[in-house]
């Protein structure tokens, strides 16, 4: 018998097949419109059913943020992978591993010390480190000043060394996160792209191609800017699925936010005023309860699905507590049964996803159709 | 070749054994002295290792989150097991699996509408469900006001049914966990203990005899009241592993706290004056940074062991922010190398814990020893 997403046992994940591939069709027209390349970042699904979606079925151009989805997707055939984090010198004998077993495997760097490390690390076969360079266009995370010397230094230093490949510059823009509005999402994405575009001037002066320089964030590759054009690639992640924040950000609308909360309702209490469903933090995460992730406080509500008026509350382990939007209102138990089913928005999808061991997958008419099993650990 | 903690691949959970021992060890001593059961809460390692020795090797008595916890617990022949969570009516089915594989299996209600469901579940063999009466003790989050009606009129209908077996009253006081000092923390535990103690008598004047009544947090228990010795079980849980938030409330010293994330420092930004470690949200949960779990916001630093001069100050998924805790200060790079080692302690060890899929078991020269893999999923 076809099982539906109301036959689900709550808590689970529901992602809506046809929004990811929606989502992942308008990312690859907004870049091919750009004529930019589409890298995406696969650390929100971390499946690899939505790295094909994603890639268009080429299994080629993703960045991960952890070793264990590199693995996962070069066991699945993927290629041109770049593994998007600072690189540690105590993770390079697995780096070394993935880039002998792929053509095209590449790591990150920011400091002399990991191009030390790479450049004594023989790969054999005269194969060659694949080294991106990340760059801090003042977005206060990680990377190299991109108006440094420091960042002239470091590249240079790659392309003096045979063991060592420069592919390029990666930059994320996290600030596009920060204050509100798309004009600021539009500063960011400006400001980063030319920093960008500078430091590629700057290498140029120096006779130094850079074959790849890209930037990165939802908010801005969902609605980009014409000077992003310039750049040669894009490496958005959140916008296979998007969530409430990204809603907030004006980066998609909520029929676009592709995955919820399943949840029901296991208890009335009249004394407080509210109701508990049977998702808590385990579930959800506790992102959007505050500002507690670097991300605007209260983006949302943790919105419920055709219930704008209520909200959830507060979660505990296991449990999540349900009152009215306006909490002076009485709450009208009878309206919602004990059983009754919820669908809760993430507030951020990446870190509600990684809360899950299965996403249930629904077609339209809402069947379950298949089962993602992202991939953990690091 | 043995392996220390310092081998491990970072970000990684560490927990060790001895201190895991000796916080079980204290607690059953504590509830040996006061003269009541302790009923130790499986959602904190939900490691069989650890229900083992929370349990002094009986495999008896516990308290669970989720059915994937007692299904955990029944396969491997503990017995007296409490489904700790209202009861879903669409969970029914497996718990009647459970009740029908086990001598001893419970389930918790604060509702007819559970009631009516458990009623018309027949076990067959002419076996009962037992049942545990969730009692709220104006602690606002689930359970059945201690001092109504409904209360009388639960358990009643409970008395009558002969499918149906009376085991006791639970209460949970989560609002120990608000408010500061010791005193606060005694003051919740005196008034939840007296309103259970107020219902038995009102169950003793209708000839009902409760066999089992308890309360249970961390804190109340780790610092109990003489009160509570007139209950006859507790169920505290995250005791097994403790963390910097219960060390504000005075729970634990900071000896006590019995796991870590262990990272690295990866990358040195003197232009913002901060370092970052690999070690995000999906490593250590959110809990800590903000008023976002209930519980007090910015318990503490995030601290980072034997560095009170430094602070994780934010988290994005795979990177952790480290700056001076005086913020005004220059961050002493050279003092960190690249590589450097960090132990985190979490601010909330239930929430740190449910990020990771294995635990690594160290002994108290810092050899794992061991690997625990905690059961996930509801």
């Amino acid at each position: 018998m076809q099982r539906k997403v109301y036959d689900l046992s709550t808590p689970c994940l529901v992602v809506h097949k046809a929004k990811v591939k929606s989502n992942a069709d308008k990312m690859q027209e907004r870049a091919d419109r750009a004529g930019v390349a589409l890298r995406p970042h696969f650390k929100t699904s971390k499946c690899v059913e939505a790295a094909i979606i994603q890639t268009g079925g080429t299994k080629r151009c993703m960045a991960v943020s952890t070793l264990a989805e590199a693995e996962c997707l070069q066991e699945n055939g993927f290629e041109d992978i770049l593994y998007a984090v600072p690189l540690s010198t105590s993770k390079i004998e697995r780096c070394a591993r993935l880039a002998r077993a792929m053509n095209d495997f590449s790591v990150m760097i920011d400091s002399q010390h990991s191009l030390i490390a790479l450049d004594s690390k023989n790969l054999g076969n005269d194969k060659q480190w694949n080294i991106f360079v990340k760059i801090d266009c003042n977005n206060g995370r990680a990377g190299i000043l991109y108006s440094s010397d420091d960042a002239l230094v470091l590249v240079n230093a790659i392309i003096k060394s045979n063991k060592l490949n420069f592919r390029g510059l990666y930059a994320h823009c996290g600030d596009s996160y920060h204050g509100t509005g798309l004009d600021c999402v539009h500063q960011v994405a400006k400001r980063t792209t030319l920093n960008v575009l500078e430091l590629v001037e700057r290498l140029k002066e120096e006779s130094i191609t850079c074959p790849v320089y890209g930037i990165g964030s939802t908010p801005t590759c969902s609605n980009p800017i014409p000077v992003m054009s310039k750049l040669t690639e894009w490496h958005p992640g959140n916008y296979i699925f998007y969530d409430v924040f990204q809603m907030t950000k004006g980066s998609c609308s909520q029929d676009e936010i592709a995955c919820f909360v399943l949840t029901r309702v296991i208890g009335h209490y009249p004394q407080s005023n509210h109701m508990i469903v049977d998702c808590g933090f385990t579930a959800l995460s506790l992102h959007g309860g505050g500002d507690c992730c670097g991300l605007t406080p209260g983006s949302g509500y943790r919105k419920i699905e055709g219930h704008p008026e209520l909200k959830l509350a507060e979660m505990n382990q296991e449990h999540g507590l349900i009152r009215p939007v306006n909490e002076s209102a009485t709450l009208e138990f009878a309206t919602y049964p004990i059983g009754t089913i919820f669908r809760i928005f993430p507030d951020h999808s990446c870190a509600t996803a990684a809360m899950h061991r299965v996403f249930f997958i629904a077609d339209e008419s809402e069947n379950i159709i298949e089962e993602w099993r992202p991939v953990s650990g690091w």
